[in-house]
């Protein structure tokens, strides 16, 4: 096997994506994120032996949104365990994004998965249960994954998030009134709305998501960050679950275990071989960032990165 | 056509219905409602003459809770008018009672009709909208329908709904999410719980909707609690929509147009003729009073008030 | 109460209506339906005391499609008796007319009600259980209560609604799967769509109506066509289920217990004293006559016939 | 990387499972299906450099079921390609299981993926509308990819599903009134219910899926069964859809792409490694064999085959 050339390979992504740059709309439900420019465009790949390659605007911050989400699974899991997670929520696909509230009529309390929002509510309910201040404990977790102590969360859209979040209030609600939640409401909402808030670069990304391509270990190759097992597992959840309604044809196209959040980002984790984080913040129809996306289909064909 | 025999009816009514008292299950999602013996049970018909018929508990006060939206749906047209209230919820049955969050989904925030929760919240957030105490209002108004200043609300249910109202605030967030409710969402809320909590009389319900039957005037005949179309048409609302998902039932055995609550009441309006209320606690499987419905049956049938 | 003068209330109705003929659209699921001019338009009035008012195409025939729904009703009870069919469907109002299929699924083959389609395939399966010939057993029926032995179906609207009932079958062949269909799908298919083309004129259909307005019995006063209580429950149904998605609005403006079918029929009944039919083929959004419905609304309001 | 020790994996997966066999249901919904023993169970894997591995039952053949819908879509993307393919059906995993026909009415007709009934009968449609006799197409082509001209159909199977199979009738009847069913609905449920009966054993089944593990070619590593751009697709739809309610599970448990039928088996495809079949007709809730997942997962746990 022929090694990837992955600074040339990026390069050429890079350059071919810019003349699409800006199709596709900005999330717009809160100020914060409708403000940031549509051209915006950063790509960076950490690689199982500790190289970083990086284009554009690759170290500057955005907000991470649903990338959160496997943050918030990975601490969860470490404070309560995979066993009482799982008996609260599923592993299943969602089928349509907009299922949310009907799926949790229809299945009793029980989300499908981590990755969707009531699901990620169940996740930050386990942390919230579990200590004083769940956001900043996942917060310390993304600080120590990715190694800069310096990442902070953006508390004007954290504060956003809270004015305009009625539909995840509508969420949680629902779960407290299907014994789903065992925190306040109010507490759980709060802790959501901060981890949602975090600022990251790509670099950050990808440096904080290379264990999961490393079989749970730092780059360094030797510290774990969490067990294999682990590691492949929530693989497996990302590439079934990670893009919402997108899922299936982000596998189709890109073959790449990934998660994306409206902020623009997308981070694929390819195993045994590196990390992947992108930014690009306009959005095609199911939410996932259009330039990012295309960007991450290039790469894998151009490098033969699919898992498939 | 032969005179109705109304108090040897309801007797006939009563002395049948004694045995089977104690049948269902008494709402439990609040300690306030679970603490009512499940044995009781009252009637009272009032008629459009100005007659009043009564047996058993019927002066006894009771939680109004879901016969309430009747009142709220009154207040609300009174205060904003037809048009604009139904451009903001729908005129149809909904369906299965569970419905009302998937349905708000897929109808993009118009609920159905005033008479499920979500239909109710809006109808309480345009009376919200347009005064500073809302549930006073209407409070205001059943006293003048019921020409009984004394009635009251029951604070330590309003305090319990609110406390335990998990799915109500679910569907609050929603509506507000979906850009169909104005005022902040814990005001309307708060208006809900306290307008669901009024404790009414048999006696003082039959009252309080006589003008329904009688073309929109009081028992007195001459003064206009509302105009005859907008009684006609309330009576329609509640034939079609009135007791959830046991309507078409309700309509099929009793011919009468109804509204029930939790709390085991059901009124029932008999155009021309009188106003009907029962109230015995334990509820059938659709939430709606089971000795109420069969009480209603047997008057409906041993008097022909059935209006098809 | 003064008497109610339906002559120069029809001739009103009639002269107000002309301008708005022709707005809306022909059901054009079969070209037999879409062929008739838009601008027909007749209605008739059948008193219980026996007279007949009548304007515009009164005479004219057209396919009654959904309202033979209340004829089949009406044989299935007269076949198998009322407990043995409600068994087999309810008779709750279906919410959203799209349903039927979702609904079958959620609900276990029990369709809501006997006037959506998968209702009234189960009440023509049972029919078609007792008969070697469903479909002119139900013919039968028809020019009884009719009292028109010309009373034919348009075998072309037949073949054409197999040729394009792919909807339909889907219902049906649901229906086999879940084990409430007892005779052969495509029997059954045949004997539904050979009803729905029968042909009738509004004076046919106010005739054949009259016995629900009538206490049970024919214009005569004395002959029977079914009992009393079973007239009263048929109009229940019709009103709380009689209109599709429609079925509120109606009940909120016009008041009047009816049915209606695509081809642009709508018959009503106004206990103890008449019913009503009206034909025009343009159809509103949700599939009933629009100026049949206008129509309705007028005559209702000029003549005081709400039963509210 | 050390070399994987098939053989005694093998063995010893099918000394773990042999005390499990028997706990489940067989599929029961035909008797042909149901006559099948329980504790049988076969295990076979053809790696990519032309090895093969069996245990148990593995030459025994069984009904394919389901599995046979990768082949229908293998064949359909050879006679119609991949552009016009995708425009009549989807690449998302479809949530719940039974959903299909929901999912048909909310999203106008096209299926989720090719994978839950609905897509196979949209697919085979594709096949039908190619050519005269599209059952015996798709046979060509699983002996052309088995490398085995005895496999056959078994005609019981196939009447038995014919005369069974309601709900796919219901289904293929909703595409044709949805209009995305071509051929005739009678011509293309008789070649779907025919490709569902072919009888293979879990030998043949691994050498049938070999390609899809080995960039699209057969084990002689130079003729070619399709493109390797396909094969990482078809690859990718199985990971994402081709457990129905399961899928989300398996990947997690086992992380290999995987399909499986209600006969009881299951096959799976490691890239570049080996193709793996089993066999035992014993079903867990999902449908999918029990003792068939469990053996992929100890086999994917022993070996490190998870591709994740």
């Amino acid at each position: 096997m022929s090694e990837i050339d992955y600074a040339s390979t990026l390069e050429s992504v890079h350059r071919d994506i810019l003349p699409r740059l800006g199709d596709g709309a900005v999330a717009d439900y809160i100020p914060a994120l409708a403000a940031v420019p549509k051209d915006k465009f950063g790509m960076a790949i950490c690689t199982t032996d500790g190289r970083v390659f990086s284009c554009g605007d690759a170290e500057e911050t955005f907000s991470i949104q649903s990338i959160s989400k496997v943050f918030a699974l990975l601490q969860a899991l470490d404070l309560v365990g995979s066993q009482a997670l799982w008996e609260r929520v599923g592993r299943e696909p969602s089928g349509t994004a907009f299922n949310s509230l009907i799926q949790l009529e229809s299945e009793h309390g029980i989300p499908r998965n981590p990755f969707i929002n009531s699901g990620a509510l169940v996740v930050t309910d386990a942390i919230t249960a579990q200590c004083v201040d769940p956001a900043s404990k996942t917060l310390g977790l993304v600080r120590r994954l990715a190694g800069n102590p310096d990442i902070h969360r953006d508390e004007e859209v954290a504060r956003s998030e809270a004015l305009y979040g009625h539909r995840n209030a509508a969420i949680a609600h629902m779960l407290k009134a299907q014994d789903n939640l065992k925190a306040p409401v109010s507490d759980v909402l709060d802790a959501y709305f901060r981890q949602c808030a975090i600022a990251m670069s790509c670099i950050d990304l990808a440096r904080a998501f290379l264990p999961l391509a490393n079989g749970g270990r730092f780059a360094d190759g030797r510290t774990r960050a969490m067990s294999a097992s682990r590691a492949k597992r929530v693989n497996a959840l990302m590439l079934t679950c990670g893009l919402y309604d997108g899922v299936g044809n982000f596998a189709y196209r890109v073959g790449i275990p990934a998660k994306s959040g409206v902020g623009g980002g997308i981070v694929g984790v390819v195993p045994s071989k590196c990390a992947i984080a992108v930014w690009s913040p306009a959005l095609d129809d199911e939410g996932n960032s259009k330039a990012g996306a295309q960007a991450f289909e290039w790469l894998a064909q151009r490098t033969d990165l699919s898992i498939f």
